[in-house]
């Protein structure tokens, strides 16, 4: 089989590049396309690369996903299972992998066609789990997690050809300015920074508890944020966030007593099926990047 | 000479404790002293901790200190002064200490009868530096620093007697709430938290990198957090906070590539001198706890 175009070349040139998008950001019928999101949402997604819900999901609901993420909490730290992955200097679980499938009550919320749907409108076809975790950003001591493009790694590493994919996150506590928020640069989703330095096999092992290949370079990040500046969608726990597989985002450290988890999942186009890695490495374990196109029904 | 009483004992029994401060956070006549602050602002202080003043200094002033942060920070950085202080894990610079005694703008900045005589007013005497220095918060890669009462430390390795002595922090670059401003819990100024830990001779080597020992436990600090909030005043350079050596503060990373500079002075009053450390160590050098009483005319 001929090797695959790569659209989105990176960890090849010696110097870091900003380049155009190729694809679209929103894909089929766009702002005409049938579904629940309206034309002015559909706009404000195409233009910013997010749109937040504050309390989209009812404080009933949340609490019992509240209750659900302190028994998986329990168990994580009491389990060496692969899908579990601690902090950088730590034993303290920073994210759970795979918990669509591992967990009913999550797995069901992650299909949920109040999200599905707004998924499917974005990227104009059927969608699947591309990945999903629940990260917990503890109080006192919550890391930060860098500024990157998830589109950059699941490129590279785990092959996925296109940008037509996006993220869901699901505040599972109250996400405030100052308890280390996710921060979005409005805009850079348009531009592919290219990132430098090759590609080690099992780089995950490292890059989940933190990312150093595949962060973009200062003046590219100063670049997007001078052209868009940066967002931190906030709200009580229930609220949420969808943004494109490249919008930069990243998180500052937390140590206020405050702490701040959520669940996370990425919604991909099934006719955006995964291919080998452009990097060239073996592919990533199945619980950090699903090569099974399971479309949700 | 008789050992003096302790009256705010630390780092001497097992577990921490919270106790009620014994000393008056607006000494002298009050609200009723003579001095720019209104009624409402040393209230305000009295109750909260702290003052935060947008915009104090102009446009113009801001400029002028800019230019001379710019200068003290390049010669910093080809220096191996003693009162240059590091990042934990590099050689960027982090703080510049004594620069009221280095540095004629900032030493005329620092004893401004703007700023020197809300000191007073609030002190209820006259003043004098008891330290001084810069800090500079870099973009993408800026450390946090952790919750900490000042007075705390200043007690137990400066020998400072009594709460009665204040900071004040001036902006030198805009501050928002993602690039890691002060944050200061209100009301945390009435409670005095004892630490835990014996305090090694030197312990600023490491402390003014990065500060373990003197920090408050998890769960006095969620307790005045529980009490009091956090507030994290922001604004464009030129802003001010004023807070109390009590309050207790810190500031979360900054991966933005907004960077957060600030000049810092502590205003003693001349009748709280400085006594032998009540941790029983040598005192720290001159330029982090000034030992001479030198009022500010």
């Amino acid at each position: 089989m001929d090797r695959a175009v790569d659209f989105y070349p990176s960890r090849v040139e010696p110097k870091p590049s900003i380049v155009d998008r190729v694809d679209p950001v929103v894909w089929g019928a766009g702002a005409e396309a049938e579904g629940p999101l309206t034309p002015d949402r559909i706009d404000f997604f195409e233009t910013k690369g997010y749109l937040a819900f504050e309390s989209f999901f009812e404080r009933e609901e949340v609490g019992k996903l509240a209750t659900e993420l302190a028994a998986v909490w329990t168990a994580a730290g009491n389990s060496d299972d692969d899908t579990i992955v601690c902090e950088p200097d730590s034993d303290t679980v920073r994210s759970v992998f795979a918990i669509h499938e591992s967990n009913a009550v999550f797995g069901d919320l992650l299909r949920d066609r109040r999200l599905v749907s707004m998924a499917e409108q974005i990227l104009g076809s059927q969608v699947y789990i591309h990945q999903s975790r629940i990260n917990y950003k503890t109080g006192f001591r919550g890391k930060e997690f860098y500024w990157h493009s998830d589109f950059e790694t699941w490129h590279t590493e785990d092959g996925m050809p296109r940008m037509r994919a996006l993220s869901v996150s699901i505040a599972l506590s109250d996400n405030y300015a100052l308890n280390g928020p996710l921060m979005l640069v409005p805009g850079s989703h348009k531009h592919y920074v290219t990132c430098t330095g090759a590609t080690p096999d099992d780089n995950y092992k490292k890059s989940l508890r933190q990312q150093e290949i595949g962060t973009p370079d200062d003046d590219s990040l100063r670049w997007l944020v001078d052209q868009g500046g940066i967002d931190a969608p906030t709200g009580p726990a229930g609220s949420i966030v969808l943004f494109d597989c490249n919008t930069m985002h990243g998180s500052n450290s937390n140590i206020t007593p405050l702490p701040r988890s959520n669940i996370f999942a990425v919604y991909n186009s099934i006719e955006n099926a995964l291919l080998p890695p452009f990097a060239g490495t073996r592919p990533r374990p199945d619980f950090i990047a699903n090569r099974v196109v399971d479309p949700i029904a």
